[in-house]
């Protein structure tokens, strides 16, 4: 397929002097040629990063659902981190059939092992469409409304973008909230399947202990491969398709870096929110970081207490729990960096200046006066309601069964509807992948957590006296045996753990799912109207702040004179920097590159410090091979930069000032998870695992030569 | 009084080849001619150091009780640690004038406040009585016996030196075990006075978090000052007392130091084990030290409960709670320290060398054969009864009441002797700072939380079988119940909270004590018996390791060629090093001088990371005086380096090239706790108190300008 045209304007109007800028940015692709990264320290042409007439770096870059990989070599292999693949690994692994305790590695492609619901993306152009969002809003619109406006236009935007365009996808990223869209093509590939995933004793050496942290041990690297139809078109796992054979694949370079060379990111960054208020900082601050670090430490200390007994129900809720320990660990991050860097007073000071601004000029001030406190509002009035809201929407979440419950009712409701004007999950083009979900998390319930989860959030909502007046509850919340008979009962009468009751519900009308009379399609419908209300309440914030912070960045264009950057929303971004140590605290530097001779020291023998015996003899015998730092005379196994990353980075390529892939980034220091807020030169810092590392385990340690030989390693 | 003659040759046989030796190594004073300190920066003449002809430096060190101090002026000020303080400051503090929490600066002499139970020792001379000794030692000997014999003729030594040089305090230390003694003479001054301590948010800044941390932030030092009789002879407190005039004292450099610098430390290290076999390190590592860490983790969290509602509850427990949470963290510190270096495995294999080596030769092999095999006898011996006789030794000192009980109801028994056979702190020299520590510890009796230990003491008993054939505890033991009954019954019937009872107690002989029916005066007289029998087995022990380990000292000398010093035993002793930083782990490096920016920025308000507003405001405003450091602009807080030192070197001079005193050691870094068995280049590393940061405390921020005055710096 050729590239289509690309539309530049969306952003050009946002930069204002674009001079020198500092290593912070997520730079969308299209303004590459704005930056001097040559002064930098680039040895390539700009135009092979990105180009709209001929192939470039960006067609080797992929996305991997919520992550990031790299075609390296000409037949769809794809390098991503281990926790990218996760999902997959851990679905392929029985409690007899190990491969996250023991690795995988496929020897050759016929062993590739399919990793269901798994799809990869390639940016194939983009086009502002801002225009064409916003004509359909009218001053007339409530806010809901203009949020079901706005969504309907991108949704047909999206439909006739892939009528015009047969096999690509189409998505509408919101680049500027409530001001900016821009229309993105995809090439998208169905069929992917796992490689060669490293023991999880690599893979996640270090696990939830030094997750967030640096010093870092972890090789945290696998491979995937997309797969198509025989003619070239994008296809459902099928057995006759081939590898998929990208415009272009990135070089590995098997010397890797050094301190202080320039490195470069590109990737699919998911979200920022540094042009978001200080009242939605405060809110972060207060309400949802300490909320969610309190509710995963529990959850997660469940789902261990259950998974220490049996490794097969360890391996069911693994990947759940590893992703709530990430977000938790996170979380906690924020919390300290927003409190330690003063950035909520910080950015209260930098908006008392743009208000300075704003009332200086008797136009602007009638026109954006008002704007700011009334975003502060809306956040006053989340924080007001959120002990209800935070805990009811998790009720949700933290059941799978009801959760699947809810998913199946609110199917039946939307898929009634015309395909326009459903919820976007419920569209046609959405369905398949959204029935795949559910049922990859029905396959994971493990009820005797599932019980004790609802039981803990219906004891939280006991607290919560607005959720006395909920109906449904009412009784189950009255007393505490009450909550329990409840609880039993629900579990005692539903079919939901069996896969055959889940499919056949999935046909059923709304009217035909009452009359099942199933203990949790039952409390899904008796609860659909307030996760209906909510629903709309959220259109309603939505709508209102779009309009508000469209405003506000208008009004921020005419005062700030710095770069000006969209927040990240899981669009292709180039981020660059350098290999760089730094200072957490007074009297500690941390140095940017780790060592093999650093994973034997953390290794206890105790998870998550395990290591390989293979590797540990290796090491003794110095068998590196050609993948020994020069001058630490050992395997380099992670570096650490001063990019601009965030989640969705996961996976992302780390590439030299040739554009060549030096390793492979997964993580950011305990100080960068701050990122997401504000950017910090001193200790916004990521990190990724050495190539160097990954192709010794690989090739040294697990014997997987072919995959060295097919990167042309060799 | 003038300085006696030196004997030198305790130590001779012991030094071969004493060449460029490592940092490592606690020097007794006599052997410095032999390092060439100077190639190692030393920019003064040893001479100077220690001369057993004129004064020198060492007149100007001092121990204070058990930690170090030195003479800072010429009438008798010393500067020590806070920690070291602690006591006196806890004494003297009350809910309503909190000195502990607000600090204390004597505006004069007159203010000066008197420190009970503190004692100031210098060093007057040393010579060796080996011969003396172990001249009283007969083959026929039990081994209880040969403790005793050596214990009194120690104590005969004693005696005669005393009377030979009137008021001065004499000591025979045990420099190797079994093999080598050494007669000191002592100034001892018993009239010392709390001059100034800055607030415990300061002197004891990030507390039990930060201890054994590097880096550190802690401005632990304080100034206290020596008095004597106006005639100069030692002398109980006296308001007449006058300021003691030191031969020499220590010189203030307010220019303080660099990294890289050389510096020293004179001191009064206590404790270390490097001579013992690898069967003590086990016993360490597998028995004490994790029986240690248990059991004050459970008595710290009851201190801190019991402080957590009353300020006059937690000053009570302060001192006890802080000591008990020092050896609590310097155990973890040292277990982790034991495996991680592999200590054990690595002595082990020392110790086959030397086997290997005794084997080779036949009169050797008849001679010492045995030697490590029979050591490693009495440690397993000690091994297996551990359980039972550290829970037995414990009980006692986990209730305070218990512990004075059986105090008085031993020294009526011990008082009863002649005084050369009773127990050392019953002999006439010692008995009264006995009984003064005893009244100050009566002080800090709290009824509840001494009730809790006790019954948490008793249950740790009850699940140990020897501990079931303990007569006066069968009853005890027997349940839940009759524990708590027990308890109840011991605090409602005793008298020993009161200080008068106290008093009249220790003028009463055993029969009259008996008598007396005291709960707990009962229940010691009942336990005596059993503490009696492992008093005798201790010496029993003792004696057959001092023998052991005399002659494995005599053996290890012939087989070993490199440097061999006694361990540290509370003698005075030179270390020496530079200011150096050091790598923890893979990728860390910490750098040695931490500044007043790293408090500021640990501050967080809450306890102990809280900083004095005055503080704050004065580095805001950048206010450092001629104290700042030149290339940090910056005030320097606290410095490391890489001496070897151990508990007692706690306020430690430490001295520039020029023998000027530059800071106050107060602490090493966690993996140093590991010196009490072991030093090691890489990160055996002690920290101090930058003078620096003491003098600006001192002067800018709490005014006693005066004290800099005294101490030459204008």
């Amino acid at each position: 397929m050729g590239r289509i045209g690309f539309v530049f304007s969306f952003l050009v109007s946002c930069f204002f002097g674009l001079v020198a800028p500092a290593e912070e940015g997520m730079y969308p692709v299209s303004e590459l040629g704005r930056l001097d990264l040559a002064s930098h320290g680039l040895e390539m042409e700009v135009a092979d990063i990105f180009n709209t007439e001929k192939t470039c770096l960006v067609d080797g870059i992929c996305r991997v659902n919520g992550c990031t990989g790299s075609f390296v070599s000409e037949n769809g292999l794809i390098i991503t981190n281990h926790h990218c693949a996760y999902r997959a690994i851990q679905n392929a692994s029985t409690a007899e059939r190990d491969l996250l305790k023991n690795g995988f590695s496929a020897s050759d492609r016929s062993e590739e092992i399919r990793a269901p619901g798994y799809v990869v993306r390639i940016t194939e152009s983009f086009s502002d469409v801002s225009n064409q969002v916003l004509e359909i809003v009218t001053p007339e619109m409530t806010f809901v409304e203009r949020t079901k406006a706005i969504d309907r236009r991108r949704k047909e935007i999206e439909k006739q973008a892939e009528t015009d365009n047969p096999g690509i996808r189409a998505e509408v990223a919101e680049m500027f909230t409530g001001k900016t869209y821009v229309l993105f093509l995809y090439t998208f590939i169905k069929d992917v399947r796992l490689v060669f995933a490293p023991p999880a004793s690599v893979g996640n050496f270090g696990g939830d202990v030094d997750n967030w942290e640096w010093p870092r041990h972890t090789g945290d690297f696998s491979f995937m491969r997309a797969y198509v139809a025989p003619d070239g078109s994008s296809a459902d796992y099928a057995k006759e398709n081939v590898a998929y054979q990208p415009k272009r694949f990135i070089q590995v370079a098997a010397q890797g870096v050094n301190d202080e060379d320039f490195v470069m990111l590109l990737g699919y960054p998911g979200r920022t929110a540094r042009h978001k208020t200080a009242s939605f900082l405060r809110y972060e601050q207060d309400v949802r970081l300490p909320y969610i670090v309190d509710l995963y430490g529990w959850q997660i200390a469940e789902m261990e207490k259950a998974g220490k007994q049996d490794r097969a129900v360890a391996l069911k809720l693994s990947s759940r729990s590893k992703s709530l320990a990430n977000v938790e660990k996170r979380s906690r991050g924020q919390l300290k960096g927003l409190k330690r860097a003063n950035i909520v007073a910080k950015r209260a000071a930098e908006e008392n200046r743009l208000q300075a601004f704003i009332a200086g000029d008797p136009e602007r001030r009638s026109k954006y006066g008002a704007i700011q406190n009334e975003i502060a509002r809306v956040y006053a009035q989340l924080t007001e309601s959120s002990e209800y809201e935070l805990n009811i929407q998790n009720l949700r979440s933290a059941s799978r069964l009801l959760s699947i419950a809810v998913t199946i009712y609110d199917s039946a409701v939307e898929r009634a509807k015309e395909d326009l004007e459903r919820e976007a999950s419920y569209m046609d083009r959405n369905f398949g992948r959204t029935i795949q979900r559910m049922k990859l998390s029905q396959k994971d319930v493990h009820v005797p957590t599932d019980k004790i989860l609802l039981r803990g959030m219906l004891a939280r909502l006991e607290t919560c006296s607005a959720a006395s007046e909920l109906v449904p509850l009412k009784t189950a919340l009255s007393s505490r045996e009450e909550t329990a008979k409840f609880v039993e009962n629900l579990y005692a009468s539903t079919k939901l753990t069996d896969s055959d009751y889940l499919d056949s519900c999935l046909s059923k009308s709304p009217e035909q799912l009452r009359k099942e009379d199933d203990a949790f399609l039952n409390l899904a419908v008796d609860l659909y109207p307030e996760y209906k209300r909510l629903r709309e309440l959220g259109k309603e914030r939505e709508g209102r702040l779009g309009q508000l912070y469209g405003d506000l960045i208008t009004v921020k264009q005419a005062f700030l004179e710095t770069n000006f950057v969209p927040d990240a929303n899981g669009t292709l971004r180039l981020t660059f920097g350098h290999i760089r140590g730094y200072s957490p605290e007074d009297a500690i530097l941390k140095t940017p590159i780790t060592t093999l001779a650093g994973v034997v020291a953390k290794t206890t023998g105790v998870d998550p410090f395990i290591t390989p015996q293979r590797i540990i003899d290796l090491h003794a015998e110095k068998d590196f091979g050609r993948f020994a730092h020069p001058v630490l005379n050992d395997i380099p196994v992670a570096v650490l930069y001063d990019t601009d990353t965030t989640g969705g980075n996961s996976g992302s390529p780390i590439l030299n000032a040739k554009g060549q892939l030096v390793g492979v980034n997964f993580d950011r220091a305990f100080e960068a998870t701050i990122n997401d807020f504000a950017w910090n030169r001193s200790y916004s810092r990521s990190l990724g695992v050495d190539i160097r590392y990954a192709l010794w385990i690989t090739g040294k340690v697990y014997g997987a030569n072919h995959l060295l030989e097919e990167m042309g390693v060799n």
